[in-house]
């Protein structure tokens, strides 16, 4: 059984984690840390775990952190991780969900200053085998995720000029605290674009397409009134023609296996809850372009699902285990 | 042309009336205060009414206000309004959305002390025609509307045991400032009853009711996934056996003439955005229960729209200049 | 490995039986029927499972159902179950989740003519222990569980005078077919009462109480924007005054050792895709009234995971047996 | 007082010209047909019209119908404008809300067979001043008015490219009968994309952003949780590089003096119910990317009160007569 750690447990992404652990055969989370919330019980601030954990949180240095588990995962603030890292990583195995290892020497144009640079592996298993002897994995963004798997293939093929990732998120991805945009009269009935140029998972797509071919990428996000998943509607413009099965062909190749990706109907209710990244394709034969379409859990897929697939593979199971069901499709 | 200020313009009842006087023939807006918004053009704080007014907020003194309007509308918090009306009210006419001067001597039994006991008149038209002579106009709570219109002919005819108020609401009664409960995560696909035993709109509900008859009043609110409207549900236990017949009669007398008040499907939707109360009536002759249902917008006759109209009422205009259009029904 | 048929697999109960048995280790589904769709994979009509079931809808008689089966549950429409249990019932259990062998003698008066009758068990399984010698169970009814559930402790006391169960549910009680209250203009943003005094489930409520004990139901069921669960607020009326503690040790007493009976914060969200009811206690000292109340998933606690519940009882196994993991709360 | 007729008064386009006509001061609604509904009075269609019109629907010929009006509005489904024009066009001015006239010739590549190949003013009033005389006014697509006017005025200059429209819809558009697309449980905490290379719209923009210079337009529509409204993000990409002064400077330019143009923050809160485009740019330096985004009502700009933009120049009235009123933001 492997002892999980959860070092900020109180938010969203460590909620997830606590969630999905519940159903994880293999693993067991020891324990789980928040500043503020010492000494109450789990079931407590997460209503909906009611019943299934007897843990409380604790206000633990990262070190008591290390000695009660085989594997800790950071779901804290950008900017934390990296204070935490340097005092857990001779102990212990990381899965961080925040940004801080994930660019590189990217992150301080993109973030600001950092004060452990250190490699890491992204851990986008689809994409990352190399996952599996991680010590240090840097879980993906949410969008990222979505966009990078939407177009991997087919710049993967030396095929892409450029690429418009235009993407519709839940709200879920600005997490548990209130603010304007997640106030429900704002957000109800709308849709609220926002950093249409310059947000900053706009370089971790850049990154990971970049180690597999030329593309240009343009990203702008909106957020739509839905709490959890991530569509993005991929606008591919390519180099050359391709028709439409040898579109197929690339993603069908490049995706053998992967127990995670499905080709289906484009909808975050086929994802909901779940690790899947579902994949839709449609040829725009009048233009060069082709449209493809992802749909995640940004919870799931997108942050916390994830970063236990991660953990499987690190620990040598099956991708799958404790993530294989269906979504809550209604 | 009626003045019209506005103190406390910068929360939704104070956009609300802003909203709803851009179409008023006789009325305008003069001046419209914000402490923390002093200078600011009222399009830049709500982005819809951009291009319908010139004005700015304004820090000004309540005899400033007093000089530049006919009549005064308080969008202020509960407290507040007690501090502003002995300064206003030797100068020009009070229409106050607060709670201060609704209640009288039971004020402070359900909200604390209060430092201007005086007499209001409550300004629910459709129950107070004195509305017309009145210099302090208390506008009723949101909830209190709909639920005195949905059983005051019952109580007048001195029918009714007890009742059973159940009632959904949008939102915004809320109001601007984002919380847990309008978190959008939070309140999505979700209803959360609150206060269930213990809102202090009951004793508005009770004044009321206690005026026209006797009823044994139970108050249960609920927010819904909604932002505008509240449905109430009155389950009014009857002393006595009324046939449909009987029942209708006793509506439709004692609303005859009463413009906002409307017989109708019951739907949030057929009111958003309007000033009427849609009511509808259904026998459970097994029972002696009858079921009255009442819609309105809290925004409008639950709040601003009830205050255009009791100045339309004290100004002597028709009670529905300014207010008289249907609903954005979808 | 309990082998499972299910007659009618393309509707929402029956692909919510589908979703569940994904994760139940002790049974199988072996076939599952549908006329409209004999030989279509499971997973292109729930597209949700796609990669979970090699099975097709085949377009079985009863009798071959019953052979590749240890239980059949039925997921037809009302009147469609009577025709089906006299050709079942000798050759395999049955869990019928429609309404017919609910109500034994008085269902004539409240749905129509029966072609059937015949005794079966109710399946509430907190109330009914005598699920596990069933042979024929009628699964309960989405808002009788709700309610049921909410009052019967004060009822089983004695205390009950009359009650109001005042519930809200989302829409997928009304089933997939596109209808115009499901239409998604018709519902965003509104509530829609409906029923309000002769919904056919208050006769499911008033026979289950009737067994405990005495009290007067009225029953006034409200669809609102939200596609899983039901909230239920009942107001009971008590014949004589309790305080809270001696309330909450009723239910605490009654419901001790229910592992699906939760005290909670009441949200439809904590429940959200699980077998729970949540039940949350307010006491109204003022009026000897109680306000209970609970929350469920339709699907699952009202439906096809209750179903599975009774399941599990009727073979012998743990009735959490594959229900066991929490609420998709955002 | 202009005399209006509308044929096909029951749906959605039809119900919002009734809406908007209430408050029109210098027009007058004096006859409206369904053949479905002859002889119901309008407001127990329209239920939210409820006490504003006196109006029963009639099964009227088209002769009928010019006699009694000035000027007839066509709400009936594309196909069947073309069946009435030819006994209507010589007796009053005809707007027509379908699309049988918008394309010219290419409408029977797109849609199919005409049967009444003529000539009419595109009613995209910001652009073609010349409906002021239009005898046959064809009153544009939904996302055709949002998709023009984000970028017309860099088309205008000869600036672009190539253009992706990437469009998030409310599901008004698609009419007020059920449909699986419609239906609450699909579209909830959902974003549907459809004919993501192939809708019909993409040739009326085309047709227009052609006549003001060259675009190659790509054209990408989604249905998202929300009634009304129509954001579209419009991906420009430029031949040349700007700095965003003079890209603000071309479409302030480009829209002086259009009263219903505002550049605002992007939102359809800010411009639901009201015949407003607002619009929203952003400069993707890095990339010789415009961002634009425009926000319209579908049912207002993008339908009925287009059509009566369009009423009042061709009738003489200021643009904003009758339509002159903020959005209902909440």
């Amino acid at each position: 059984m492997i002892r999980v750690g959860i070092i900020g447990g109180s938010g969203y992404t460590g909620g997830e984690l606590l969630r999905l652990f519940v159903q994880h055969p293999e693993a067991q989370v020891t324990i789980v840390t928040s500043r503020a919330l010492d000494g109450v019980p789990v079931g407590e601030v997460h209503r909906y775990l009611k019943g299934f954990y007897d843990l409380r949180f604790v206000n633990a240095e990262p070190t008591s952190v290390a000695e009660a588990a085989d594997v800790v995962f950071l779901a804290v603030p950008h900017g934390a991780a990296m204070e935490l890292v340097p005092d857990l990583i001779e102990e212990t195995r990381i899965i961080d969900l925040s940004a801080d290892y994930r660019l590189g020497r990217r992150y301080e144009e993109v973030y600001g200053p950092h004060t452990d640079p250190r490699d890491a592996v992204y851990g986008l298993p689809e994409l990352h085998p190399e996952v599996a002897s991680a010590n240090l994995c840097a879980n993906p963004g949410c969008y990222p995720t979505g966009a990078i798997l939407a177009a991997a293939p087919l710049v993967k093929a030396g095929l892409v000029d450029h690429v418009v990732f235009d993407s519709k998120s839940g709200i879920s991805g600005a997490g548990a605290a209130p603010t304007a945009t997640s106030h429900y009269p704002n957000l109800a009935e709308n849709v609220v674009p926002y950093q249409l140029t310059k947000h900053r998972h706009k370089a971790e797509i850049e990154q990971e397409l970049a180690r597999l071919g030329h593309a240009s990428v343009n990203f702008s996000p909106h957020v739509i009134p839905a709490v959890r998943g991530i569509l993005t509607t991929a606008h591919l413009f390519l180099s050359e023609g391709l028709d439409d099965e040898q579109t197929r062909t690339f993603y069908s190749d490049f995706y053998a296996g992967k127990r995670f990706i499905r080709f289906n109907v484009p909808s975050l209710s086929f994802v909901r809850g779940t690790n899947f990244c579902d994949l839709f394709i449609e040829q725009d034969s009048a233009a060069n372009r082709v449209v493809v379409v992802s749909a995640i859990d940004n919870m799931v897929k997108g942050a916390s699902g994830q970063a236990i697939q991660n953990m499987n593979i690190m620990f040598g199971l099956d991708e799958t285990t404790g993530l294989w069901f269906p979504a809550l499709s209604l």
